[in-house]
């Protein structure tokens, strides 16, 4: 069977311009720009991610015998044209935002540089790859600038949106700050530290809850979570009160109690006061159950005692905001600036870089975006991280992205880090840009006079 | 590496509990339901979808050397339990509802009958494929619903989260009723017919749009659909027509052009004058750019001359419903029924089935979820489709899913395939299921009794 990230999985329309551009020699050099539109309501910034997958896949981007034979036969692609993929390599150049940049609207985070073919195919997936952890990577900085003290912990591996999306999503939610993730695989796979506990299923299964929460803790003393709403939750906390003390003489620590339903706040409330009078004042209090940043700011606003969050479904499926309008654009080939006229989707051609200022006190002042042959004033934020097809080392280890982004955090002017931004952060695009542009439009003018008018 | 679908895509309580579990050597049946616990706003009906995925991860389950070795490594895991997950098979039963069934909240879709560790440890991953693929469908029978005349296509692979979301969505939305996909993988993995035109850099790095397009059909005559809104989307039909001329003399023909921007409904009303007017009355208009099943609808309603959808981020997102209040929850172990009683997220206990009556019209007349050995009066949607680990033959195809869909939503109430049904559909409870549910609750009391009890 064809592997899930196969060249394959790309838009049909990549494959049949790939054909076209083929049949037509149009192989010269090509310019697209990934950026996001705007931001999403109530966002003061988005966050860079995804970059170390892109590189993966364009680093590793050919097509297998398999491929290339579905290709030439249900596929219906011409022979030739198939022949040509059998050589297909990325040897483009990428200028990036590295991980955890906080980026704005408009500029550009990723630019690849390749022979228009190269550059055309990897469309769909770069798109797909990137806005997925641009998405969960802010939604977990909101969440964590929103309970910068709490433990936070990806939960949402079960309704995310098949494997790839809940293994990215802890991954990214650890970049933005959180403490780690319930996904197994993440640890392995991304070095990202990971969290469990114990479901209703496993009290359920036992004849007596005590009962489940002692073998429970006997065979799993380490880190040891018991989850007590299963039942009824305020009895469930004075069972663990006299259970801690069982398990206290054969040196077993009770680390932390889950609620995963009902007024959170109000059971954190009782439960810790059990808790307290039972002698357990260092056993904390884990809460779960449709949170995500709007909640755990309210819970803690609201005063409940709870140290640490697992936020899932909201978090994987970043229900608020599904999608991005975000967009890959062609803004170079040949040499010329290119760009797109359509309504309320007009875009900036040519090379482009995004500079950014610093005020006296460290604190971000504005973004320029300019072409990429201009004077730099400030901080260039695209670096190059892959050329000639390979990837430039050394590449920075997720534990460095999630500190870099948590550095801009601290430098971001405080009103665009509030869940509910009113602010916008200031993005100016430079004059010889906006020259550029006009350039474009006359030659767009030109052409579209040279043809058939319409009768309005 | 591991790979993305290792039995490691798992929640780390799941492999928690089995250390458990195998330490204090609960291995004795389970039954466990996944369930809907309701319908989202708006909705009639959900589609059960993604079963034949959930087999085939049941089927292939076993860890890898690697996995092992991570597990009793990194991991931290015993080793006496690490060589007991070395022998790890599914050998367990499943009864489903066929792909492609419609269903209502509380019906078990799935009911898996497992030794405790295996039905257990599958749990993350089953949510996981079922949750999302049922989005989908659902969504694309809603999209099929709204414009049963017209062609409607799966855009949606770029800003699918992840891979596996971009081709799962290609399966369930043709299950769901769509045409295809422009996910080319989704062909070869799973017969999905392909769909595909060009992107708006294919027009931008030519120098002339006439050109751009005249080179495309040349080298792409077959389905020949040209995107029009590049620059200006009246004009652009006119060049069509001038076009269009040269090209008949070739005997190449255009199907359709595309409209991805602005007020699709009065681009197209020009449109289709332009080219009526020039004798192109056979060339279809098909339009994308944000739309769901409401916009389908508000569009047709408007009386715009569109002939097909292309429908991307919103389907592939499922946008307005980004997750289901889905569980995957214990009902027996060891013989005895049980049941989790959190605040309002009770299940019913024991083995169950669900059995449709119709009415004399052959419309849907209600649904009873009795208990499995309870006399049946109707049809039993629950099938057994695995026994002993092994898949039951034959296993339907995905078109005859689809065919089953498309039969059974024209038996569903005329009221309950709005997209704002008002209507719930008659889900009843069996008294032999009530009396379960009250025995298991007194058992809960019973020992909830035995144990401390809180002030309150």
């Amino acid at each position: 069977m064809i592997p899930m990230t196969s060249l394959l999985l790309t838009d049909l329309y990549e494959l049949a311009m790939l054909d076209a551009y083929h049949a037509d020699g149009m192989e010269e050099e090509a310019v697209f720009d990934f950026f996001v539109r705007e931001l999403p309501p109530g966002h003061g910034y988005l966050v860079a991610a995804g970059l170390a997958q892109v590189l993966e896949m364009l680093r590793d981007a050919r097509f297998s015998d398999e491929e290339l034979r579905w290709l030439a036969g249900d596929g219906g692609f011409r022979a030739g044209f198939v022949d040509w993929l059998r050589g297909f390599r990325f040897t483009g150049t990428l200028h990036a935002m590295p991980e955890g940049t906080l980026f704005f609207p408009d500029e550009p985070v990723l630019r690849v540089t390749a022979p228009l073919p190269q550059a055309q195919l990897v469309e769909t997936r770069i798109i797909n790859l990137l806005q997925y952890q641009i998405l969960v990577a802010t939604k977990a900085a909101r969440c964590a600038t929103a309970a910068p003290d709490s433990e936070l912990v990806d939960f949402g591996l079960r309704r995310a949106h098949g494997a790839e999306a809940g293994l990215l999503a802890a991954r990214a939610s650890w970049l933005g700050g959180f403490s780690g993730t319930s996904a197994v695989l993440a640890a392995p796979r991304y070095g990202v530290p990971v969290y469990g506990t114990m479901a209703h299923s496993f009290i359920e299964a036992y004849d007596d809850e005590s009962v489940a929460f002692e073998r429970f803790a006997r065979a799993r003393p380490r880190d040891l979570v018991l989850l007590i709403d299963t039942y009824d939750t305020e009895g469930a906390a004075h069972k663990l009160v006299s259970l801690a003390e069982r398990l206290a003489a054969d040196g077993i620590r009770i680390q932390a109690v889950r609620l995963d339903s009902g007024d959170l706040a109000e059971h954190a409330r009782h439960v810790r006061r059990i808790l307290d009078e039972g002698g357990l004042a260092d056993v904390r209090i884990f809460a779960s159950g449709g949170l995500d940043e709007y909640a755990v700011a309210s819970l803690l606003a609201d005063g409940a005692p709870i140290d640490g969050f697992g936020i899932g479904s909201r978090l994987d499926t970043s229900a608020d905001v599904p999608y991005l309008d975000c967009a890959y654009k062609l803004c170079e080939y040949a040499g010329t600036p290119r760009r797109k006229h359509s309504e309320h989707k007009a875009t900036w051609p040519g090379r482009k870089q995004v500079v950014r200022r610093y005020r006296g006190n460290g604190v971000m002042g504005g973004d320029r975006i300019q072409r990429d042959d201009e004077p730099v004033d400030g901080e260039p934020l695209l670096k190059r991280v892959m050329a000639h097809g390979e990837i430039e080392q050394p590449v920075p280890t997720l534990r460095e992205s999630r500190e870099y982004l948590r550095r801009q955090l601290g430098r971001l002017p405080e009103e665009l880090r509030a869940l509910d931004a009113a602010a916008d952060y200031p993005v100016e695009v430079s004059d010889r840009v906006r020259a550029l542009a006009r350039e474009a439009d006359v030659r767009i003018d030109e052409q579209r006079l040279s043809g058939p008018r319409g009768a309005w």
